[in-house]
């Protein structure tokens, strides 16, 4: 089975390096390819969208790791890493839900996208809430401690 | 630029073919790979997880699908594949948060998973409140008189 991927756009922003952000303060624009406008009519009537995107600055031997430390806390035990948000994943997909500001033409401009300046996206969707979010979910103490 | 994905395991199911169903009735399995069950460490601690699966029945020409009618209602107009969570997308990357009832071994056990029997499993995340859900989202009526 062939599981590769075609970017469908790409983020254009302020961010060069991967890490904390103040991800909330940055506008980012997504540039859709020119032959996809169409896949975006309508998109402006949500508020919120999710973002799939490619961590291409993930290197493959950091998609082997398997641990890491919490948000790279070292005084926080280690956990899995399908246990954590960390970006050194097998398959590096990056997923975040973002305000939509604006859409014109080819272009969404957002603000709270983590990704840095050049990240091949790969996939758009609307933010459904419901279907995103369960009501009553629960997160260890480590996690709520840390947000 | 290299943009391959591995699959990290495998959903099992009871649900044969794409659709509609029961999801919240239909207890899924994702068997993950025996050589990356370190990698679900501590995720028993979350009470949601997010899966991210490759739809493998979307065919190559589904993929260039650019507008649907939302929900398959052919009385609902087109919009933007972008604007709708159909399965025919430039790239077939299915993304939902389920319900984790039991973690044992390299073995999940979820119940609210969409995907069929079969599917390639590409990454689990932690569901965490906040970060994925927006406090004020707004949809279209077209997605609020559906749900």
């Amino acid at each position: 089975m062939d599981l590769t991927l075609t970017p469908i756009g790409v983020v254009k922003n302020t961010i060069k390096e991967p890490g904390r952000h103040e991800q909330q303060a940055v506008v980012s624009e997504i540039i859709v390819h020119e032959d996809l406008k169409e896949a975006l009519d309508r998109i402006e009537e949500f508020s919120h969208i999710v973002v799939i995107y490619w961590m291409h600055k993930i290197t493959p031997s950091r998609r082997l790791t398997l641990k890491v430390h919490p948000m790279g806390k070292q005084d926080l035990s280690l956990v899995g890493i399908f246990s954590s948000r960390s970006p050194a994943r097998p398959n590096p997909i990056g997923i975040i839900t973002v305000k939509l500001l604006e859409h014109r033409d080819n272009v969404l401009k957002v603000t709270g996208l983590d990704a840095v300046d050049g990240t091949p996206v790969l996939d758009i969707k609307p933010y459904i809430p419901g279907y995103d979010s369960p009501t009553k979910a629960e997160t260890p103490s480590w996690i709520t401690k840390q947000r």
